[in-house]
């Protein structure tokens, strides 16, 4: 069927490697001769326990994450962690630093604001979220409970290229749109989380890397679906959890290991965006949303500078099968967002479109 | 792929009809025509919008829900709901009932302590939960906000037979198990939820019916993800819900459509219930965990009265490929778990098994 695939450059849900679904595929009504579906199998069957730490081992080689850090597996995406990280951590102080770079980074701060005293780290708000500030624009509060960030900024098209300095506090990030793109560091952050539909797995999981000894001073208040304590105790399954989304992450991380792991997402990320990137700077007609040098791997967005033209743009590339390059209303023009599963064939098959487009328009 | 699947009579995840799952296999990679799969498409593109919209007609059609009542579709299991139920509902008059007759109604009374005041309307534990109080029985304070329950012990394998009479207090039901297993008046109730996993889908999704006007009173504190209000007015959309689980959910409802919708599903069930019933009660060797009159028609749970010789069904019977048959450890024996898509062929089957097993050793 890979013929009539197109290439769909959503940014979340998105693209998954075609092996994965393909995989998923052949064993969907009879994994491994256990006669039955993932789908419907017992959380607590041997046969799932087994995916579920298989699942958690690859996570934890592929992101060579710290044996005294926990991993998660919960669910209602980033925004259900926008809560869940005051309930959880802010006790600590009482306070806490947001950095606030997009419109997640926003929410997250908003929300927080209910739990406890946040301050501002940062907000590049003036300038529409085009650019990401430096360590020394970083105002810093040294009683803070954490630090929180999000380390890639879906909409605008801008990613952190280094990890903030935030002393003895705490450092919580959301990943959401870069994780697995990159070998990270786990060891210098408090919290990283990450919605896994983007980079990771189809839409309905989250990934929580937790360092062990943040979690227990939740607020009395939290619900228990929240209390990274209890997770932490039930080993993310105090009920049923998203079964069919671990099994997929699984898959989707023996893809890339196949594929050189982190290192290798990092060299294909900057394949991808820089090819793009090049192409829209030596281009008559486009310009690029983000600054350069806060540019994202992750999320290209640019524009003619003319909406009707941008539509233009968003049509014909789908009528190419170049799907879903509408920018967010935010932003406006377009965006690509080119995540790992993404081909480095459908980021050419992009420059082509934009080239020609560029000439015949420009 | 169908000659090697085996009986699941797992209490969930549980047994999915193959044609369900053969129908989500053959588009797994391209869902009409697309050139994509459902675990790949925004959640805003108008293809899956279409799928969201029509997976919440048909439930709103197969379950006759009033159109003054909300559907959502949310996350976290019946668990995320123990919490968001009094974060939302308790304020309004700072108190509510609870009807404890298992293990989750218990673990619900016990979250919503948190909250607000609780009274227990009845409490069975010391029968080990295998009765349903009466309307009678029930101790009701008019002053509730809400009155809450649980329609099917999963556990203890119980099942209320009526709709308590609450007056003007709102009536709040856990359905998880034997949702859509019957024709429910839902213009009694101000509240019905269900965690999808045992009569709906895979995992990973949770339903909310809500009578319109009983949101916006939640308590200050209550986590974004967890306020009925916004995900009523963003359409269970604050946030990319668990796409697949609602796509999954669709397929389900169109099989039960095509079997008689829930009136068909009722009449299944108790085929199915009574066939084992039956023969449990004139067998030597068995006996049921609950009472005549509070049997539960979707989770049977029988035992020999001898650990060993309950061991020995449970291995023997899943050599004969009816599995997932041992009983929780609350109860101890056996429970089979007959969920709507479990066909009347394996409950013939276990029935066999259960007669041989009885002749053996009785």
């Amino acid at each position: 069927m890979s013929h009539t695939r197109v290439y769909n450059f959503a940014a979340g849900p998105s693209v998954l490697p075609l092996s994965v679904l393909e995989r998923a595929g052949a064993e969907l009504t009879n994994y491994r001769n256990s006669g039955m579906s993932v789908m419907e199998m017992s959380h607590r069957s041997k046969m799932f326990m087994d995916i579920f730490q298989e699942t958690k081992d690859k996570l934890r080689r592929l992101m060579n994450i710290p044996q005294d850090y926990h991993i998660l597996f919960l669910q209602t995406g980033a925004s259900g962690q926008f809560s869940a990280i005051p309930l959880n951590l802010i006790s600590r102080t009482g306070k806490a630093d947001y950095a606030v770079t997009g419109n997640f980074s926003n929410l997250a701060c908003q929300e927080a604001k209910k739990y406890g005293q946040i301050s501002l780290a940062c907000d590049t708000s003036s300038r529409n979220h085009s650019c990401i500030p430096r360590q020394t624009d970083l105002k810093r509060d040294p009683e803070a409970g954490y630090f929180y960030y999000c380390a890639n900024n879906t909409i605008y098209g801008t990613e952190w290229d280094y990890i903030p300095e935030t002393g003895a506090v705490p450092l919580v990030c959301d990943m959401s749109s870069n994780i697995l793109s990159m070998p990270v560091d786990v060891s210098k952050f408090g919290l990283i989380y990450a919605g896994a539909q983007k980079n990771m797995a189809p839409a309905g999981l989250t990934v929580v890397i937790l360092k062990d000894g943040l979690a227990g001073c939740e607020l009395p208040l939290t619900p228990l679906m929240m209390n990274y304590k209890i997770m932490i105790e039930k080993d993310s399954m105090y009920n049923t959890p998203p079964c069919w989304c671990i099994y997929m992450l699984g898959l989707m991380l023996d893809w890339v290991a196949e594929h050189g792991g982190t290192e290798g997402m990092e060299k294909l990320k900057w394949q991808r965006a820089n090819m793009l990137y090049d192409l829209l700077d030596s281009s008559r007609l486009f310009t690029c949303h983000a600054e350069p040098g806060s540019r994202s791997g992750m999320n290209v967005t640019f524009r003619t500078g003319d909406e009707t033209l941008d539509a233009k743009f968003v049509q014909q590339a789908e009528e190419a099968g170049l799907v879903n390059l509408k920018g967010h209303r935010k932003t406006g023009g377009m965006r690509a967002s080119i995540y790992n599963a993404m081909p480095l064939e459908g980021v050419e098959k992009l420059c082509d479109f934009i080239r020609a487009f560029d000439k015949e328009n420009g």
